[in-house]
């Protein structure tokens, strides 16, 4: 396992080269160094500092076995059912934004879940009935520092969704309260493929507007 | 102006040491400077790549003035008619989350952010009515990488939503499509006063909790 030292990244190269990572080995991350990632995670933003949030970590195998059931159920509910058309290798991926080689990855990620050694689920209070679409506001730029603060260690990471199918069963076995919603499902691991790579993005001058919308500039 | 070599600032360096900026000076920041920070931000997370984000960049003052004035008035309304409590030195912070220091530089900022050099307003596509309260995992993400990206090269903002009170009008002063939506407003600056320093939460293990909800331990 090839781990760089952490400081050796630095903080542009880290923020350009932190793709989310779906082939995840099952080599445990140790408890302190997972205590730090999680430090890091609530050194981010916190709107008037009221930090309504909790981060539930969970590493018990029968709990991530459960939660990984219902994922791979989500899954192919959402994705698999597109297997032919998705996964064709002639495809472009500029229909959807998710290429052949990525939806192989999400399909891995659906079959493997469980094997990922940490899960962690960021949640917010008061936020059960929100129907506010700013709600993670603050909760998602301390994901990000979470994936960011992983990757300086060389653990991967993706913010997904695909639990939600079975969100109240997953709100149970949680013991969440009621007041309570998770924002979402980390799965944190050693990389057991791919590499630390720049997202591919539309170009920066299709998506940024100056002064008004529809003013696209060129960049020199 | 003091402008560290980006390249010096390690990742995890930076991910603990970029608290929200709100005392910002009027000095301009290169357009060279702020694609370079946007194309870093974009590079965060995407779901599915779809990538159904705009970045908005305002630099006229004559727009930015107009925004600020609303700001100011949503700001009174939400923090100005709480003046002499919030900003009481011998206030410990702890029933809001905004200390006396914190809350003098908010309303420092209400009061100036039209001198701030630059906004970024992030807006998500088909967002207009929504009411997902998940609807910013992505977007919210990048916002936090701009923010860090600015931070290696010694530019500070904060994400906030003190104009909200006047969205509809923002949204025309700006051009907004019907089904756009603004997520925030960050103001980018040099910053006048302040540094570079870890921002304080709750201890981490308050908020931790272990394979089920309320299950916290100590950090060794």
């Amino acid at each position: 396992m090839s781990q760089p030292v952490p400081e050796q990244v630095g903080l542009l190269e880290g923020l350009r080269s932190t793709p989310s990572r779906r082939y995840l080995s099952d080599t445990p991350i140790p408890d302190d160094l997972l205590w730090e990632l999680l430090d890091t995670a609530i050194r981010g933003p916190s709107g008037g500092n009221r930090q309504r949030w909790a981060w539930l970590v969970v590493t018990d195998p029968s709990v991530k076995t459960r939660i990984a059931d219902w994922y791979r159920q989500g899954w192919d509910a959402a994705y698999g059912v597109r297997r032919e058309e998705l996964s064709d290798p002639g495809r472009s991926g500029v229909d959807t934004g998710l290429t052949p080689s990525s939806y192989r990855a999400t399909e891995y990620l659906a079959q493997h879940l469980g094997e990922a050694p940490v899960f962690v689920v960021p949640v917010l209070r008061d936020a059960a009935d929100s129907t506010d679409k700013r709600l993670g506001s603050s909760i998602y730029g301390a994901v990000q520092q979470l994936l960011l603060a992983a990757r300086a260690h060389g653990i991967g990471g993706v913010l997904t969704s695909l639990y939600l199918g079975a969100e109240d069963r997953v709100d149970a076995l949680l013991g969440l309260p009621d007041d309570a919603a998770t924002m979402g499902l980390v799965p944190l691991g050693y990389p057991a493929r791919g590499r630390w790579s720049q997202p591919r993005r539309r170009p920066v001058e299709e998506v940024v507007h100056w002064e008004r919308w529809g003013e696209t500039r060129t960049r020199d």
